[in-house]
């Protein structure tokens, strides 16, 4: 059976996709925005990890959206669910199964039991969360076990994640005072650099 | 790492346990009801995977209260969660990491992020539910093809979950007339018999 993994680059997705790798044929997907090469951090990541990788480019009215969650809502949280739900919906339309990395104590992005069940239905799809049922303590642990990785400033280095993908397109349309109202300052993220094969 | 999954013979905790297996050293713990001998199922479906399993007795007082909360509620419910507590803190005495084959779509037994939370922090262990992120559908496609498993009547053949150990004790207590009061009829369990390695 094959899967396709939201990917960022970061050790979460990764690791659901180590989780997943003995049982099915996993593919990486990375949402990118436009004009930024937002993915090329994940690309170089899911080489590391020596895994099928593509690039998706969400669409212009998708990032309207989102943004203009942002603006209403003045919290990320809208805005960063809404691109999730639309990644998992546009890789419904080509995978029998699809996956992302989002683990037990994630708020964001975060399906409801009620969202899934109507993503499942409504696509005819299967949506698979391999750390659903993993605390961070034992996602960090696994992590360190199989893969080396780094944790940076996500201003000072791009990341292929919603968030900061979100941050610049925000930026772009509405200045840096938009982005410093709505997020926290000082993002991090992960960057999965080397995979260890035990 | 160690990991001893909660295991009744069934395919849901036999899938958990090999979606563990490429990543844990994976042994089997399967509760029994004293006098009954209904850790037999279990033992022989843990023999057909190939991994190493233990029998451990609830005590009488648990068996007690759980049969209390039957009676009192007039469901299953409570009392089905009472064990499934009682076996995941008992555990919690030998291992870092404990797990069981519950599901994304369970309703019973089931603990709130809460009760996770209260669990992890007391015991000082890491519960992991493997399935969690899995819908019904994905897991018996799995389940399909890594191992060859029956569907057998309760009544007819002994089985090693909560139910069928808790259905006996209330038998044995109060008369078969609570136990058709307080369960539904036509209980059926799944019997793992023979493994698959792909």
């Amino acid at each position: 059976m094959k899967v396709v993994v939201l990917f960022s680059g970061g050790k979460d997705s990764a690791l659901a996709s180590i989780l997943l790798e003995p049982f099915f044929d996993v593919e990486l997907a990375t949402f990118a925005f436009r004009r930024h090469g937002t993915a090329e951090a994940a690309r170089e990541a899911a080489e590391a990890l020596g895994l099928p990788h593509r690039t998706i480019t969400f669409e212009d009215g998708v990032l309207e959206e989102a943004i203009g969650l942002l603006l209403a809502t003045g919290y990320p949280r809208d805005g960063l669910n809404r691109l999730h739900r639309e990644a998992l919906a546009v890789l419904s339309g080509g995978w029998e199964h699809i996956a992302d990395g989002t683990k037990r104590e994630d708020r964001v992005p975060m399906m409801t039991p009620d969202g899934v069940r109507s993503l499942e239905d409504s696509r005819k799809v299967h949506y698979i969360r391999p750390l659903a049922g993993y605390g961070s303590k034992t996602i960090n642990a696994l992590a360190k076990r199989y893969m080396e990785f780094v944790t940076l400033e996500s201003g000072l280095h791009p990341a292929s994640d919603f968030e900061v993908g979100l941050r610049r397109e925000l930026e772009e349309r509405h200045g840096q005072d938009a982005v410093a109202r709505i997020f926290p300052a000082n993002h991090m993220h992960t960057r999965v650099i080397r995979r260890m094969r035990i």
